[in-house]
């Protein structure tokens, strides 16, 4: 059977499963990476799950988010990395040294390996060959302790490139391109393989916007083939003999299929507040900006800022322009100045700010109110600039450069300049003393976890009871959101290692009293409409509660994710049989829930009786068998422990 | 008679008063500098006034410290203050030129002239041949309105330098040295006067630092000759026009004498948590260091970073340490780069940040819990950091970095490297297109403030009525301090330029419904008991409560500085005559204060009435004349908006 490439990678890697689209597949994972917002946690996991070393090839930890310290806590959580990638033999990459996602590419990056990353942005790496995918910080601890990932077998999304890209345009505007054409979930479900002639004009380092920002259309991942485009990059990295080919079949077919013809396009930008909201610069020149920010994952290259660089050199910035420039990696930093690009931004009027993720995820330099500010970041949603009601475009270096120039938004062809067209480097300046290497074994068992007092040992996930009798803590209405289990923001974030702590904030906007009244019982539940845990992912909204004393939710539907981090973390999460049931509890009542054991793992209702009410309900569970093993024992985290204490080795599920 | 430099400084600027120590003088500002921070209640302070345009020959407005934009309230001052700049015939200089000391020694300071500037470090202009002084910014806005600024003349400290310093010893080991000798407190009530043949050996910028941590020692100012030194360095920046020689005559003599051998000193540390908690280096070699931090106004010269560029060239720093560059202006920065100091310190492991004051006043670099920083800033007061309980060091950067080499306190003399001696370079790179300059007076006068949801102008300071009645809504113990009267910190901070918002914490920590209960009142008293207003100088602690209806404050006593806030501000500071009848008097009583403006201004002593317990006493007060002037027209601001309208040019007193 003729393949295509992301067919080839999931092919070599496939441990459970068919490659039939919708069908869960189990894949071998080589390589992780997490980065300090989200690696915390993932090392607290590998503590409680009581491992010693990862099985993968490589695991990086990458500390590009939290790097600017307003207090001990950030340097604590750097601290605390360190030590974990000591005991667990992960390479640590050091504040200051840049974005995972371009630096992973240059230092660890391998064509035909998978990587699993706790960053949504992870299948940047798909710029090299490699099968890269974006994960929760759990499913990316059990990949470090060895086990597979699951996901359902994707479409895949061919989308051939032709001809070759204009002056003034550049690889940003081709995948602004595919949001213009496709929006924001265009991708889901997909994994999107480039190929095709219009390859052969994008470095491996263009090819990495265009993966990157794959996670805008919603995409499962992004694919390029390893080419000699990817050997000249590796080699340039001195690691050439990382090189293997890998390109689709003569004959390979693919779900959907698209194509582009690079020659057609033109300057494209994202309007806010949406990376969907494309239309061309043209169309909305001449308005006043506020900001230029060059940088962050999505345009990380080299090219990217000795483009801008050339722009301006010479030259200076509109006198109103905060001009922000954000190198993504200390490698890429080091190899323009030594270019002479450094000298050309700072003379033009750059703020050079540390190499990392910074306003990007609202990590500084946030725009002023009612001013519109032009990045080559990945997203513009709402407020993720730090200014609550921001007005954030998506554009190339070269668009954002070209406003810088002039104060207002700008086609760069009509500068009247010539374009500057750059090379990658063959000769970057390779700096690895940033990247410390894990401990041999013997020295990393003895290496103690240093955490500082907002860091805290996860709790112990204990089995689910076969009978559970508990008063109904709460009860919430229909499209209750993880922003409103527990809140995001600065007030609550800076807990994140903090589980007793951050876990005092669950239903906060809902209810101020939760926390205090589930601390005074053994366990409770929460009583929620349709809908219930919509919004973004993360686990803590799972966690909190849990760690209060939440051992159900008896909900008339699940946000997927939400459901699913429940599970991992041993709570159970139930739907009304018949949805007017929801109407007859009241907060306070006692249930209990019977004979739990037999009816999760042998199917049918689950009979709950109110106990204060006198009368019997039912509910249903939509869990595969291997989630409802690992709920049996806590949660994944206790499955996980189980396995790691009677199995050296891992094996699969 | 025969001068020093300090009294030429001083005679040639004086227009009230005589130069015998302790007696009020006025002298005329002939340059005003102000920093964000603090800068735009000055700008609100002159649109309050009414001021058309600064009469002074510069004014420089700074943006560096608040540079970390974490939502729309840091780039919005920024807009406002470029507004107000633009508006007032200022000088802007934009967020990241770098540091207001350093640049204004390099653009705009000139030998023979005076400088007052709205920051603590502002002396440090005094290294070429200033009067440079720190004031609050209401002192700062009197000045940029033409009007003189006020003192008591101190007495003059001449210390004389002799040798020259020592390898691996520099110009923040000088003044570690005077810290050592007499510390934080030696200077009070004194400016420091340099001289002798030691200063042949120290450039324009090592007198910078020794100027500026005089601030350290609690000198009113510190004052060095305009030598060839001074004219090298200004004809470097292009500006030799403005040199003039300025040096104490022959004979001249000083209050008190002091003599430093700079031949004898060694390398010194303060350690945790004083500038003058000073020890030699040597003896607290060892200890385990988290950071080593470069930068800030204390040690700004091209040589503070270049001899840590060369000391780590070819080397790396110690894996552990977070290696923290902070250039000091982006002329420096340029100039690093040019001359290869910058790949240097890059290659090395440093986290380049952009020009600014960054984390010495703690925006960001805060060290982890428990781990030591050393750092070539001035200060390292408790939790200065950014982190509560901070271990802090001030040294040279030459012990900065060979501990950074090491990863624990290092003597940089045991290192067994040659000790790099760099010159001040004659040709810097001179950037100024991010100094905008002052708009002409027709396009000033029709410049709008740009003001931002967070900014407010300032309410109206109405004139002190004859008689007030009003209640008692708080009466508090002896040594409330400002910090208990406008809390400090990143609550209440933001909302520094919004005087109606910083309001609602007046009293936040001692009764949180004061607020609110003043707002329901047309006035009010505050008795307070001795040391009323201790600490922080911050004029919020002021303004905040005069603006929710403070009219008077009747203590056992005030600390000198607030009581100079209250009467700027228009609001009375009155003492018991008897302490006892702070007793007698409880919260919610209602006063009747009566003939106020002939007490005030004949003196004698204002009899109150209790009227809710009917009874009488008696209350004095300790302002001059000139105080007495300002009050009773409701504060400075109501005082100056009168005499500008009075009189388009400013006249004195």
């Amino acid at each position: 059977m003729s393949m295509n490439v992301t067919q080839k990678l999931i092919q070599s890697h496939l441990l459970h499963g068919d490659m039939k689209p919708g069908e869960e597949i189990g894949i071998r994972i080589d390589q992780t990476l997490t980065q300090d917002a989200t690696g915390t946690l993932v090392m607290l996991e590998l503590e409680a799950m009581g491992l010693d070393r990862v099985k993968t090839e490589v695991s990086v930890q990458y500390v590009d988010h939290n790097i600017i310290q307003e207090d001990f806590k950030n340097p604590d959580d750097h601290l605390f990395l360190r030590s974990a990638c000591q005991r667990f033999g992960v390479w640590y990459s050091r504040p200051g040294n840049g974005v995972s996602h371009p630096c992973h590419q240059e230092n660890f990056g391998k064509p035909g390996k998978t990587l699993l990353g706790s960053d949504s942005h992870t299948p940047a790496a798909g710029a090299i060959g490699m099968l890269a995918i974006g994960a929760g910080g759990l499913e990316v601890a059990l990949a470090m302790a060895g086990e597979p990932f699951f996901t359902r077998m994707p479409l895949i999304w061919g989308v051939k490139l032709t001809g070759s890209l204009p002056d003034w345009v550049s690889a940003k505007d081709v995948i602004l391109e595919m949001l213009r054409r496709h929006g924001v979930d265009g991708g889901v479900g997909r994994i999107v393989e480039y190929y095709g002639p219009g390859l052969a004009t994008l470095s491996a380092m263009d090819r990495h916007v265009i993966a990157n920002m794959g996670a805008e259309l919603g995409a499962t991942s992004t694919v390029f083939p390893s080419d000699l485009e990817v050997r000249r990059f590796l080699r340039a990295w001195q690691r050439e003999e990382d090189w293997v080919e890998l390109a689709a079949d003569a004959d390979a077919t693919y779900d959907v299929n698209e194509e582009i013809d690079l020659s057609s396009l033109v300057p494209l930008i994202a309007m806010p507040s949406s990376p969907g909201n494309v239309r061309p610069v043209s169309e909305v020149a001449g308005e006043r900006i506020y900001q230029t920010y060059i940088g962050s994952s999505a345009n990380p290259g080299y090219r990217d800022f000795a483009v801008s660089a050339l722009m301006v050199q010479d030259r200076k910035v509109n006198d109103r322009v905060s001009f922000d420039i954000n190198p993504t990696s200390r490698a890429q930093l080091e190899t323009l100045v030594r270019d002479g690009h450094v000298a050309h931004l700072l003379h033009a009027g750059a703020r050079l700010h540390q190499a990392g993720c910074n306003g990007c995820i609202g990590m500084g330099q946030a725009p002023a109110t009612n001013e519109i500010s032009l990045r080559t970041v990945p997203r513009n949603f709402p407020g993720r600039s730090g200014t609550r009601e921001d007005k954030v475009c998506l554009v190339s270096p070269e668009t954002a450069t070209a406003s810088a120039l002039t104060g207002v938004i700008t086609d760069p062809r009509t500068l009247g300049i010539s374009y500057p067209r750059i090379a990658d480097p063959d000769h970057p300046i390779i700096n690895r003393a940033m990247f410390m290497p894990p401990l041999p074994l013997e020295e990393a068992l003895h290496v103690d976890l240093v955490k500082g007092p907002n860091i805290a040992s996860l709790p112990n996930f204990e089995p689910l009871p076969d009978e559970i009798e508990v008063r109904v803590l709460l009860k919430v209405a229909d499209d209750v959101s993880t922003d409103e289990i527990m809140p995001p923001g600065l007030r609550v974030l800076p807990f994140r290692s903090n589980i007793p702590k951050i876990a005092e904030f669950s239903f906060d906007r809902l209810d101020p009293t939760y926390a205090t009244r589930a601390k005074q019982l053994p366990g409770h539940v929460v009583v929620g409409g349709s809908n219930y845990g919509q919004g973004s992912s993360r686990e803590h909204a799972a966690l909190g509660p849990q760690y209060l004393g939440l051992r159900a939710v008896l909900a008339k539907g699940f946000a997927r994710i939400h459901a699913q981090n429940l599970i991992n973390f041993g709570v159970l999460p139930l739907t009304f049989v018949d949805p007017e049931d929801y109407d007859g509890i009241q907060t306070e009542d006692v249930l209990r829930l019977s004979n739990l054991r037999q009816v999760l793992t042998e199917g049918g209702e689950l009979v709950v009786e109110n106990v204060t009410r006198q009368y019997k309900f039912e509910m249903r569970h939509a869990m595969s068998p291997r989630q409802v093993r690992f709920l049996l024992r806590g949660g994944l985290i206790s499955w996980m422990k189980e396995r790691l204490s009677a199995l050296p080795e891992s094996s699969d599920t």
